[in-house]
């Protein structure tokens, strides 16, 4: 029959394992989402972890009754041996050297490839999302930390030891303030969401006077990115230190990568610009500034598109491509 | 015959395309060079360069008899439109907008593919010289000017519009130095070796006293990246002053991008890095000092192995993969 001839529609499991919840989604090979669920992680044991996804995943597989998947792609927060399905370090879960993608092949009985949470987003934003059709994309990501993944030939660049992309690490200024991994003058340590807040308590408990103690009320849990960009904008000298640092570093250190790179697409994403329209606009105003003139003529600038599901989206699409 | 389906060696001709010689040479699918020739470019005109080629090109051929050569690669000095053919900008030949490939393809009645001379003698590295058999590679030069090539997952990065590698332009202070690219605080105003010697030549004509005169009897044409490093090893402090500069620049820039592209093997090349032990040993020591420890582990650092010839090679490399 002629039917025969016909490829079966490809779906794969995408899972999204952070450091509280493993979600997992039935993906199409366009990267729809037909099916999602969630697990909250109550204990972060491998083992623990792994019957959480193999639940979200049973719950998503049982919503798309008929579908059949092949594979399963993750998105992990934390850093990957390679293409190996090591977890090196998961700070969020407090492992290392954890084999998931062995364990979890063997759960789920389906060949598994691990990625790092950034690089399965900026592949969702490349297959479905912002970036479609582009083969040379370069994606950061400015949240609680800063990371990147580059995308060049229409590939995923993993890099040597998987760990391409580390842009929250690159050095602003040597010898500078000292970062969460342990070395100095990251952009990270500047710019990341923890280091922005960070830099605001240091403040307030260095007695220096400023509108932040009052707008928090003296509650330092309040203290946000968000916080700080309203106080810098009303003029506070401590908030505009620490915020017009880190918003230079970024568009420099960002325009760097795109003069390196030359990217058709640039995408920016991850809650600290993706919540704050004036960050992004200094973002992309630093680019323009920045970035050598032959990479900047006819880049395009943009949001990412796919939200919280782009993890989930990429690793499936990772899986299947 | 069994013969018959042994696929014969392959061999191409690589065209190094420089402002003063166009050379090229019959180079096998191992990197081989069977034979090359050279002639000056006394004329700059597109016609009179492709004629100069097509005389390189036959003297190789003629010396390589019986050798079939089914292709052609171009390195280039310049900037290219992508895959096109078209060379932008070529300074040192006064071009803008020339149609290389096609008017070279048509007079040697070949396939013609032409790149960047960088990314020509960074490919020749991977395939025949220091980074034989890796897929993630950075190469660097700093030579007259600053430029660099990234290999990722085995191939060559053009970037969407050709240019990527722009490692002399990326910013080091923003608003600082003036590049001869027009823009400002770019890399390669600090460290690059035409830069390097305007900085000596603005100190001097700015009369602040420096060894750096006594060194050249008073002849500004002998300064050179090299009287730079002797001054300033024995302790000239204007020497001292540019040098430490360049060194510290060209470290933390080139640590950046190992921190972003987590290569496998780093390879440092051009005349201010291999005629300079010292300098070459700065650099990695920055690396060593600022590139991301999860980058820096496993990564191995070399000079470039192939010398002058790395450009044919790579050309002709190029045109066969």
């Amino acid at each position: 029959l002629a039917t025969d001839f016909i490829a079966p529609p490809a779906y794969a499991l995408g899972i999204d394992l952070g450091g509280t919840n493993a979600r997992a989604a039935v993906v199409d090979a366009n990267g729809r989402i037909v099916s999602s669920a969630k697990r909250r992680l109550d204990e972060r044991s491998p083992a623990a972890v792994v019957e959480a996804i193999a639940a979200a995943a049973q719950s998503a597989l049982d919503a798309a009754p008929g579908v059949a998947v092949k594979a399963c792609g993750v998105g992990a927060a934390g850093q990957l041996r390679g293409d190996t399905g090591v977890v090196a370090v998961a700070p969020n879960l407090g492992w290392r050297e954890v084999p998931l993608g062995g364990l979890l092949s063997k759960r789920l009985a389906r060949p598994v490839r691990v990625v790092n949470d950034l690089k399965a987003a900026a592949w969702g934003e490349k297959r479905a999302g912002a970036a479609l059709g582009e083969r040379d994309v370069y994606t950061v990501f400015v949240g609680s930390g800063v990371g990147s993944a580059v995308i060049a030939n229409g590939q995923l660049v993993l890099g040597a030891t998987g760990v391409a992309g580390e842009l929250g690490h690159v050095k602003m200024v040597p010898g500078g303030r000292r970062c969460g991994c342990g070395e100095d003058g990251c952009l990270e340590a500047y710019a990341g969401g923890h280091n922005l807040i960070a830099q605001m308590r240091e403040a307030i408990e260095a007695k220096v006077a400023t509108a932040l103690m009052t707008r928090i009320d003296g509650d330092l849990s309040l203290l946000t990115a968000a916080v700080l960009e309203e106080v810098a904008a009303a003029g506070d000298p401590v908030a505009v230190r620490i915020y017009e640092q880190a918003v230079a570093f970024l568009g420099q250190a960002i325009a760097n990568q795109v003069t390196v790179l030359n990217p058709a697409r640039l995408i920016l994403g991850g809650g600290v610009l993706l919540h704050s329209p004036r960050t992004y606009d200094r973002i992309v105003q630093g680019v323009g500034l920045f970035a050598a003139r032959v990479s900047r003529e006819g880049l395009k600038i943009s949001p990412a598109a796919l939200g919280d599901d782009s993890g989930l989206i990429g690793a499936a699409l990772l899986a299947i491509d």
